[in-house]
């Protein structure tokens, strides 16, 4: 079977292992790398679709977890599907769940089967298998689904990460199985923490059942810096070049750029927004945190030259009062802001890849906003 | 001195006392009868002025009070003033701030020079008067600035009534003296309650000061409709045709209509988008409150056939998720209908003005949306 989406690769950087390439989805293609905001329960909180666009958004990540248990797969599917759902016509990725049932819900306990876990929002017992997770997912209807995964919380030992590797195999396989949406693709996770023999192990598996896009899982949770780049740096060079690769919730731009060299092509996470929400804002000069007394009669955009609706209409000041007025304004036009600002160092990124210039381009960005 | 603000009466409806006119400020002009959404805070809540434009807002009323303790006069005059600060280009009316010192603010105290009260914010203690009530709107800048007034809290015996009427006129002549913006008109406030004798009197003494406008004041504190409507009976046949009336905080849609038959011009009211905050929306078919069970599949839009950016993408079903979930984007999606059916209902009840047949387009919606 043909996978519905695909990935081309179009240029290579000569300095490193940045990638420029096209995804194709069935709503549509975008260019790599690419950043995927968060519409963690079919809204990226505050923002319209048509708002999203204008930012430069391409593709949107929803939650499985969250969708689930609220509206509920299938009144999502009655409804239309996601995209029709929540009026975004771009291309989607849902996550399995699995990470959300193991870090919000209540009472998990995890076995072979899955993972049965009590909703955080009415304590209703629940279970996700990969055969679940892969039909939430189909009725979701997103463009891109992803296997459940074992995500082993770290610090863990090399016996409990191999451990959760074999299973992360063994559920990718009953994903693979279970899943029959011909407008779907459905991604495989390499797990094996920062251990090279085991990330190798988990890629080469996965690849025998030939996803049409390997993520690379367990590096956002807890581990440092250091350890998310050993991932990667052991994991990537076992993956088919001509399938994308997605690091999955990393979104800091120093973390994005550090992925980026390292060959990734797609990236989400809630820092945009979540920064945003709480008035911290993303600029090519470092974060202005708008809270801040010095911003009372500052008459400057949040980053000066940014085109996007929030820096080319409102001063810092004006965004300051809306935060301490606590206005829901606030909060929208720095998560505006935010996601403008990372879509366009993704968009500056691709350009350097295309230049074969991305690695002085990182050490300028990195120069210019901080390590 | 001209005023800078200015009304044309366009056309009179034949069968009552409703206009249709222009009114024109240094922002811009507008036709009437017209609502101004409120923007108390320096933001019409959760909406960017693009985004109300879209909706059909041409002017909004920005609250004195609010602003004269957050951010304050002076921060908002440094910044270019009110219109620069919220990035609004079109007309803006700033109430006097004397309503919320009276109903918001602790320990208000009243006597001839003014009020003081305690900030809501930080419980500092201030004064507002005549004088420092037009010195707060001449800073924030605003097209049309309001006299403060003195509004008996209600019921309230006629002695009573008599003697705020009187003060409202003393304090009239002091707003008008203290007024030197020439950017900027003041328009004044008639009280009496609901004795025609009271509003009369107030009504001539206003118009021997040769306001640009003048509001009908006291009517939405605590009146039964009767009594509204009774206030604008006998206030608008003394007030000069050539001048804009306004009915302050009145939005209701049934109570727009009864106004509007009876001669008003401008309205402002929370009401669009405080209902919107609370997931009930307004329709020409009555009110859709969102969080009912019975939309939980209901993929009509809140209102059929309404062309705004919430109904011409949205279901019900998604809307009363985003509530159930929580979500900002539910309490935007909502008033941004919400001001665009209030907004239509205004062009509406314009062109049935026109038409001379306003009687009937009244008594056929309030057959449609209920007393």
């Amino acid at each position: 079977m043909t996978s519905p989406v695909h990935f081309e690769l179009l240029t290579q950087d000569l300095g490193t292992a940045g990638r420029f390439g096209r995804l194709y989805t069935p709503h549509g293609s975008l260019e790599t790398p690419a950043f995927m905001p968060v519409g963690t329960q079919a809204t990226v909180k505050g923002l319209t679709p048509d708002w999203l666009t204008q930012l430069g958004t391409r593709m949107l990540l929803g939650n499985t977890y969250h969708l689930a248990l609220r509206p509920g797969a299938d009144v999502v599917a009655q409804l239309g599907g996601l995209h029709c759902f929540m009026g975004w016509d771009g291309p989607i990725l849902t996550d399995s769940g699995g990470f959300q049932a193991f870090s919000l819900a209540a009472r998990n306990k995890l076995t072979e089967e899955g993972v049965t876990f009590r909703s955080h929002i009415d304590g209703r017992q629940l279970q996700l298998t990969p055969e679940s997770a892969v039909e939430i997912q189909q009725k979701l209807g997103a463009d891109v689904a992803m296997c459940l995964d074992q995500c082993p919380a770290l610090p863990a030992s090399k016996e409990e990460i191999a451990k959760a590797t074999q299973r992360t195999i063994r559920w990718a396989q009953r994903c693979r199985d279970a899943h029959t949406r011909a407008d779907q693709a459905l991604f495989g996770i390499v797990q094996g923490g920062s251990h090279a023999d085991l990330r190798a192990e988990c890629a080469e598996r996965l690849i025998e059942m030939d996803f049409p896009g390997y993520a690379i899982g367990g590096v956002s949770v807890g581990e440092s810096r250091e350890e998310v780049l050993k991932a990667l740096e052991v994991t990537a060079p076992f993956l088919p070049a001509n399938r994308p690769r997605y690091l999955m919730g990393v979104g800091r731009p120093q973390d994005i750029l550090a992925a980026v060299v390292r060959g990734i092509d797609l990236f989400d996470c809630v820092l945009p927004t979540r920064n945003g929400r709480n008035a911290s804002c993303l600029t090519s000069q470092g974060q202005v945190k708008l809270r801040n007394a010095q911003y009372k009669l500052d008459d400057r955009p949040v980053e000066e030259g940014c085109p996007c609706p929030t820096c080319s209409r409102f001063s810092r000041a004006y965004l300051r009062h809306l935060f301490m007025a606590n206005e829901m304004l606030g909060p929208i036009l720095a998560s505006a802001h935010n996601l403008a600002y990372i879509h366009r160092l993704m968009e500056q990124v691709r350009q350097a890849i295309r230049d074969s210039r991305l690695r002085e381009f990182v050490a300028e960005t990195l120069e210019a906003i901080g390590p």
